[in-house]
């Protein structure tokens, strides 16, 4: 499908400048994009690539109108625009509604007629899918879950038993929510396993990518909210809970019982331990462990900084006698407050 | 079903204060037990929630059963008697024996009459499924693999040829047992992969969380002993040995050839480099590598310290220069010693 | 199959010492190597092993050549050596070509008649799988994706529409290829999914291993490049490249658009960040997080050295102290320097 700067601008708001008749059919980089596409420029620093660019049109903010030549569209938040021109122009291929023939569904399942159920799933007894939802080729539903409308399961996801799932949940391939939290007692030199009895309760407009885990809780619930955003490869231990529009990135681990809150940003392979609240609006970079609770918004870090690895051995070996330094500048002080006191 | 205290009683032992007749169907939390449920305290300095507990008994320990006038189970552990309450009040879903229509098994394969094959599971020639063990829907058993009784494989876990599984095994979505070790001899400018002839051999017992990969060896075995717990998410290479009722927490990697003792704890996201040997008892901290053998059971961390991302930058910039002030406080220490004896 | 060393050496080279008719049936490390078994050894410092294996012939450098007595055969690279002998001895076992009868496959998908698709496996349409192709037990295959030739799947392996993946590609259980990048816009309080309509595009002679994650670029493809093995758990984000015969351990992150080079060694659970350029040749340790590009090939760490845990909170104490550390040096050296100067 193409459509014309005019069209898009009708439908996603914006000002046009130069051409608005210029035909748009795919968005792309303005270094690889061709004469049929848009690109857009989200960071007035890379101005110069305007300059370059084959695009046949470019979305621009305000500060940036008068960068360029090329047919534009003007917008306060060139990249939400362009995140809205993209999904436009690159519509969800449609998918037959309708349960496959080896798909498997359990009794009593009740299955919208608007959703679909792909080929080799299987959908446990009492299980609910809602209206225009998909449950991918291979996908697994255990018993009496609920899931929402215009919810995507892409192949392989795992939800198990009992699990609530709101509306718009995008969730990506080896996805697994619901399995047991870790949760074991000791008892006269063994592991005694502790029934994990709560549930994984998600709500709308979240996505989880790929191989993300998500565990049902030990005795209450695990619970995401809202809008939550994420990343592949996390873990999220039982009894935690996610606040709304929160987003995370990569290989994050969330140990068991923390509250994290709303419109937080958890950087990739971070981690958090268990029993923890985190405030809302908190950023925490990449790989940095959060020992203790947080309780104000604001940027966090641990990140110990790289370096050749042989100046990394000099100057580390050093850390394992920090105390030892403190104590002997110390002790320099006061001698030299000594000496200059004779 | 419910239960009365005395019936609990008499099924776990403890001592009964309070009216033994109060009939429970639940567990749930001191802060949001009903009257039909139970709840438990595990540590003293929680005692005040159970005065505003509405749950209809509680476990306690010996130094708490005055603490209360509710109806009580007194017990020396009451983590685990919770644990054992739990399970029989949750008792795992009755899953029919057989073989479903949609499963595939191989030629020769060996599955008990009282074990499950669940919906489009596929088990490989040759295979051994004990006596009521379940294999859950989507599960991979590849050629040859020997599983114990009472094994509870949740829907999509793989476990490649050869490998050998004891009883009472429980094993989450998406663990994959069994893979290829990684391991490739460079040669001319290629990487030549070794094939990966061991196998993975696990014990009675263990746990294996959601996505968590067990590779087969190279040569020998990868080896995990009885009653060992692994969380989500984590990589085992080939040739590990982890020693029996060792709990690992999710998102640790252990390399190669790394030799782990029993009753160790292991942090989540810790990591263990290769052909190490880490004794038995060890606890290793969250986040912490290991790059040295252990020999003496204890508690062992490696974590750098958060804080507010302006303040972390400026300590951590000096990181890099450790080594030059280690040298200058000795110089000035040097100093210091002649301007004394001057 | 028994081969003697004089028909290995023919197929691979080397010069034989000793009994040169021995047969030999499988490889073993020195420690568990029987009579009818070859060794190897790579490294002069485990010499002492020779004296006491009951291998019946081993593999060794020039340099070894004379340290034992039994029949043996000298390479310049006794680590390839064994590779090679070890895939001889240990051929992977044949499957038979065609589509299982409970496999999917969609309209106008090409499968080669030599290649297989196993049970349960679905394959979507217009995809094209290459001659000797083997595409496990479970796997899926998007729409339109094109697989090489001699690529091996194994069991649950799941590939995106439209990706494409060259000859000799072996894919570990639980691997996701092609899943969305994590990409969204911030627009009043929400964010918006950024459509990802990149591909992924795998050269040949790649190997991913177990639950290994690599996302479709945004608007561009994300590349790994011919020889580059992938081993267990790590994630690769959108649009990333990783240049040819780089090797990658286990449970690493990649963030988006980043760029390795060729050649390069990453240890486990490290992490680089997004939009960074590595050079060719470059290590980098195990749970080191690269920050900023590196320009030049070399050994790279950030590593925190671990210790016990009381003598580990001592020091890290200090950490947050740094700053004011190396000030108080200078502090001290000015001092010092007027005391001497007085």
């Amino acid at each position: 499908m193409y459509y014309t700067l005019a069209e898009i601008a009708e439908r996603f708001g914006g000002r046009v400048l130069g051409d608005a008749q210029v035909r748009i059919g795919q968005i792309a980089t303005l270094e690889l994009a061709q004469p049929a596409q848009i690109s857009f420029l989200t960071n007035s620093k890379y101005r110069a690539e305007l300059t370059r660019t084959r695009a046949g049109a470019v979305i621009v903010a305000e500060a940036d109108a008068q960068a360029t030549d090329l047919p534009r569209i003007v917008t306060q938040n060139p990249y939400a625009y362009f995140a809205r021109v993209s999904a436009m122009l690159n519509p969800a291929p449609e998918i037959k509604p309708g349960v496959h023939p080896t798909a498997v569904v359990g009794e009593g399942a009740l299955i919208d007629p608007t959703a679909s159920v792909l080929a080799t799933a299987v959908v446990g007894s009492g299980a609910v899918i809602g209206a225009h939802s998909v449950i991918g080729e291979g996908c697994f539903i255990g018993d009496n879950v609920m899931i929402g409308r215009h919810v995507r399961l892409y192949p392989r996801v795992v939800i198990y038993h009992d699990c609530m799932i709101g509306d718009h949940l995008i969730a990506h391939s080896g996805a697994v929510i619901g399995a047991d939290g870790f949760g074991f007692a000791m008892d006269e030199g063994r592991w005694i396993k502790i029934p994990q009895i709560g549930r994984v309760v998600i709500g709308n407009d979240v996505e989880i990518g790929a191989n993300t885990t998500i565990d049902r809780g030990a005795l209450d619930d695990t619970v995401i909210e809202d809008g939550v955003k994420l990343d592949n490869q996390i873990q999220i231990a039982h009894n935690v809970r996610i606040g709304a529009h929160t987003v995370i990135a990569g290989c994050v681990g969330i140990a068991g019982s923390t509250t994290i809150g709303k419109y937080c940003q958890i950087g990739g392979s971070a981690g958090i331990l268990g029993h923890l609240k985190i405030a809302d609006g908190v950023v925490i970079a990449s790989f940095t462990l959060i020992g203790k609770s947080i309780r104000e918004a604001g940027s966090y870090a641990a990140i110990f900084p790289f370096g050749k690895t042989e100046e990394w051995r000099k100057n580390a070996v050093h850390l394992r006698h920090l105390d030892e330094m403190a104590k002997r500048i110390k002790t320099l002080e006061q001698a030299l407050l000594k000496t200059v006191e004779r």
